[in-house]
C-alpha cells in the first residue's frame, strides 16, 4: 500500500501524530492546500480560502505544548457558519464578503480543541435547494448534492478530514452519500446553532462530514461535550424501516439495504422488519407546508432589503411560506409532534434502524442537487442520523446506507454505526 | 379622563390612528422620544438610541400610501437581538458597538409591517442573570427583573407601545410582573429566532411586552404569521395549578391566584384544581444542569477570545456548565421531555392553567433580578405562556398572574388571556 499524503489521513490520525510530534499542523495543512490547489479547480469545494491564514493557525498550535483532541486536524466550515476571521457569504450575493464579529459556537469549540480552520465550503444559497457550483469528484458531471456540497465534496476528495453542514431536509446526509463520505446528522439542537443563518429553524441542524466514523465521532465529542464512544461488545439488534417510499428507491438503492442485512446478519445481528404507521405521510409535509412558512420568516430581512438579489427559486418559496396559513403550519407542526411520540414504540427493543438513504447514485447534472425525501423524513423527527459510504450503484458511483437512533440516543447510533462499518468493510 | 400623550396610546390605537390620519407616525415617535428624555436618566431602559433615526423611520411610514399593521408603532429592541442600523452590544464590554449585517429576522417582520424600531433596550449580560443598570419605574431602588430589563420598564413607563424580549429562565414574565406589564413568551420556536445570541439554545424564546393582550396579540400576529385571535364566546375552563412551589409564593402572589379565582368563577370560567405529578419537580434541573451545559457551548467563542470581559458570575456558569457530565445533560434532556409528553393529560379539558408567575413583588435592590422558579418551570417544558397585571402587593407594587396554554395552541391561550384581563378589569 502506498503511503498517504498527510491529507488523506483521518482526523484521529492527523490528531495523534501532530500530538505525538510524528508531523506538524503546519504540514498538514500544507497537504490539504496542496490538494486544493492541485483539484479545485475541477471540484469547486471552497467558497474561502486564504492559505497564509490557516497556515498561521496550524503554527499557533505547533507552538503548543499541550494540545487538544482536535490537534491540526483541517476542518472545512459551511458558508453559511459565522467565522470571525473569514467571511461567511452563505451563497448568497447579498452577503458577499460578508464578515462577522464572533465565530459562531460550533467553529469556535473546534478552534478551541485546536483544530484548523481552512476555509469555508460552497454552500447552495442561504443552505436551500438552489445549486452552486460544486461538483462531484468522483464524476465533475454529476452534482455532489446539496446543500452542503462543498463540504462533503472537500472531504470526499481528500482536502480536509472534516467538514461541517447543516441539513433542514437532507442537506448532510444526501451530498454524504453522492460523495461517499460518512455524514452524521446529530439530534436536533445537539450541536448549539449559535452563529448560523437558519432556513427552517424547527429541523436545522449542524452535521459533520468525514471518512469514518470514528473521525465523525471525534469531532462530534468535542461539539457536545460528549466521550468517545466505545466499541460494541455484542451485535446491535436492527430495525429494517423500508419506509413508505421504498418504491421511490432504485433497485441499486434498495440492494445497498438488503446487501446490508444480509451481510451484518451472519455477524450477529438482529435484524428484523419495522413498519411505520400510516400517519408516518404526515413527515412530507415538512417539505410542502414547514419548511417555506418558517423559511419566509427566517428570510425576512433580505426579503425586505434585497429582493432583487434572491434567486427565482428561493423567492418563489418564499412567496409561497408567505401564503400558507398559519392553522395550516401549526396542523403540521401538531402532526410531527405526534409521529415523534411514537418513536419509542416504532423502535421497540431495536437499538438503531437500517433505512434507505437516497433513491440511487449522484444524478448527472448540476441543476438539482437530487431527492431529499429519504433525509428529511427523519429530519422532521429530530432523531439522529448517520450515512455509511457503504455500496456502489451501476455506475461504480457511492450509495450510502441510513443508520436512524432514538432521540437523544446519540451514542448508542454511534456505536453501532461503528460495528456496522467494522463488518461491511470486512466483507 | 385627561388625553393621554401619543406615547401613552396602546399599538392598536397608534396603527389605528396612523393609518387613518388621525395623528403621524412621526408625532409618535416624537411623544417616544420626549417621554425618554424627561425619564430614562432615572430608568435606564434603554442600550441605544438615535433619534434622529427613529424619526427617519417614522417620517419614512408616513409617506407611505399604504401602511402595515403596526404603522407608527415604536417598538424596544432587546440588546442580544440584531438590529442592521443601530448596534447590537449585548449587555456585555465585549460587544461595544458591535454591528450586524442583517436585522434579526423579528425585527425585519415588524419593519416590514411599518413598525419604527425605537432602540435597544438594556439587557442583563447575555441575558443571563447579571444585572445591568435598569430600575423599576414604579419604585427606583426595585429590580425591574431580568435579563429584559430595558424592555418591561421601557414599556411599563410609556416609552414605547411594544418591546422584545427573550426568556430562558424566566426573563420576559418575571421583569414583565415586576413592572406591571403584560409579558407574552409563545410555544418555543414560534418566533423566529434568527440573529439573537443564545443563552440555553433548548430554551431560547423571543417574548413581547405590552400594556395590554390586544397589544401583545397585534405583534404576535406579525411576527407568527397567524390572524388576530378573536373574542371567546363561551368563558374559558381553567385549570388552578399551585405546582409544587406554591409555598414560595409569598402571600401576595398566593392571594393574586385566589383572587383572581374568585372573581373568574362568578363571571362564567370554570375553575378546577390540576396537580402535576411528582417527575415534574425534574424540571428544575434546568437551571442547575441544562442552562449551564448549553450556556458554556453557546459562550464558546467568547470563552476563548474575550474571557476577561466576562463579568465573575457569567463566568462561573460556563466553568460549571464545562464540567457537567454529558450523560446528566442527556438525562435531564429527556426528564424533561417526558414532563412535555404528559402535558395533554394534566390539562385534561382545560383550555388553559392558572399558576404563580412570580414569588412577589419586585425585590428590593439592583443586585439581583429576582426568582426564577414560577417562570422557567413552563418554559422548560416549551409551553405558551403570558402574565397579566391584575395584582399589587402590600407595597403597592404590581404582580402578575400567569396563564398556561398547550404547545402550539398560543392562539387558545391569547383569546382566554382577553377573556380573563376583560373580566379581571371590570371588577
Amino acid at each position: 500500500m502506498p503511503a498517504r499524503n498527510l491529507n488523506q489521513l483521518s482526523a484521529c490520525e492527523i490528531a495523534h501524530g501532530v500530538a505525538a510530534g510524528a508531523f506538524t499542523a503546519e504540514a498538514v495543512t500544507r497537504a490539504c492546500l496542496e490538494r486544493i490547489e492541485e483539484r479545485d479547480k475541477h471540484i469547486k469545494a471552497w467558497a474561502f480560502l486564504d492559505p497564509q491564514l490557516a497556515l498561521a493557525q496550524a503554527r499557533a498550535i505547533d507552538a503548543k505544548v499541550s494540545k487538544g483532541p482536535l490537534a491540526g486536524v483541517s476542518v472545512g466550515i459551511k458558508d453559511i457558519i459565522a467565522t470571525h476571521d473569514m467571511p461567511t457569504d452563505m451563497g448568497s450575493p447579498i452577503y458577499r464578503n460578508n464578515r462577522t464579529a464572533a465565530d459562531a459556537s460550533s467553529v469556535a469549540l473546534a478552534r478551541g480543541a485546536d483544530a484548523v480552520i481552512l476555509g469555508k465550503t460552497v454552500t447552495c444559497e442561504f443552505a436551500g435547494l438552489t445549486p452552486n457550483v460544486t461538483r462531484n469528484p468522483h464524476d465533475l458531471d454529476r452534482t455532489p448534492g446539496g446543500s452542503s456540497s462543498g463540504s462533503a465534496a472537500a472531504v470526499a476528495d481528500g482536502m480536509v478530514a472534516l467538514a461541517y453542514g447543516t441539513q433542514t431536509g437532507g442537506s448532510v446526509l444526501r451530498p454524504a452519500s453522492f460523495c461517499g463520505v460518512v455524514g452524521y446528522k446529530p439530534t436536533y439542537n445537539l450541536i448549539c446553532r449559535d452563529g448560523i443563518k437558519f432556513a427552517a429553524e424547527s429541523r436545522d441542524t449542524i452535521g459533520l462530514f468525514a471518512r469514518s466514523v470514528e473521525d465523525v465521532d471525534l469531532i462530534a465529542s468535542v461539539l457536545t461535550g460528549r466521550p468517545r464512544v466505545a466499541q460494541r461488545e455484542t451485535p446491535p439488534k436492527i430495525g429494517l424501516c423500508r419506509t413508505h417510499l421504498w418504491d421511490h428507491a432504485r433497485p441499486e438503492a434498495q440492494h445497498a439495504i438488503e446487501n446490508a442485512v444480509e451481510r451484518l446478519e451472519p455477524a450477529g445481528a438482529v435484524v428484523r422488519d419495522v413498519s411505520l404507521p400510516e400517519s408516518f405521510s404526515a413527515l412530507a409535509e415538512a417539505r410542502t407546508i414547514v419548511n417555506p412558512f418558517e423559511r419566509a420568516r427566517s428570510m425576512a430581512h433580505e426579503w425586505n432589503a434585497n429582493r432583487p438579489l434572491i434567486s427565482e427559486g428561493l423567492s418563489r418559496q418564499i412567496e409561497e411560506g408567505l401564503t400558507i396559513p398559519y392553522a395550516r403550519y401549526i396542523a403540521s407542526l401538531q402532526r410531527m409532534q405526534n409521529c415523534r411520540a411514537q418513536i419509542p414504540a416504532i423502535f421497540g427493543d431495536a437499538d438503531i434502524l437500517l433505512t434507505p438513504c437516497v433513491t440511487g447514485e449522484a444524478p448527472k447534472g448540476l441543476t438539482s442537487t437530487g431527492d431529499t425525501r429519504f433525509q428529511e423524513f427523519w429530519t422532521a423527527l429530530h432523531v439522529p442520523a448517520i450515512t455509511l459510504p457503504t455500496h456502489k450503484g451501476p455506475n461504480g458511483l457511492p450509495i450510502g446506507i441510513q443508520l436512524i437512533g432514538r432521540l437523544y440516543e446519540d451514542e448508542t447510533l454511534l456505536a453501532a454505526a461503528l460495528w456496522v462499518s467494522q463488518v461491511l468493510a470486512a466483507c
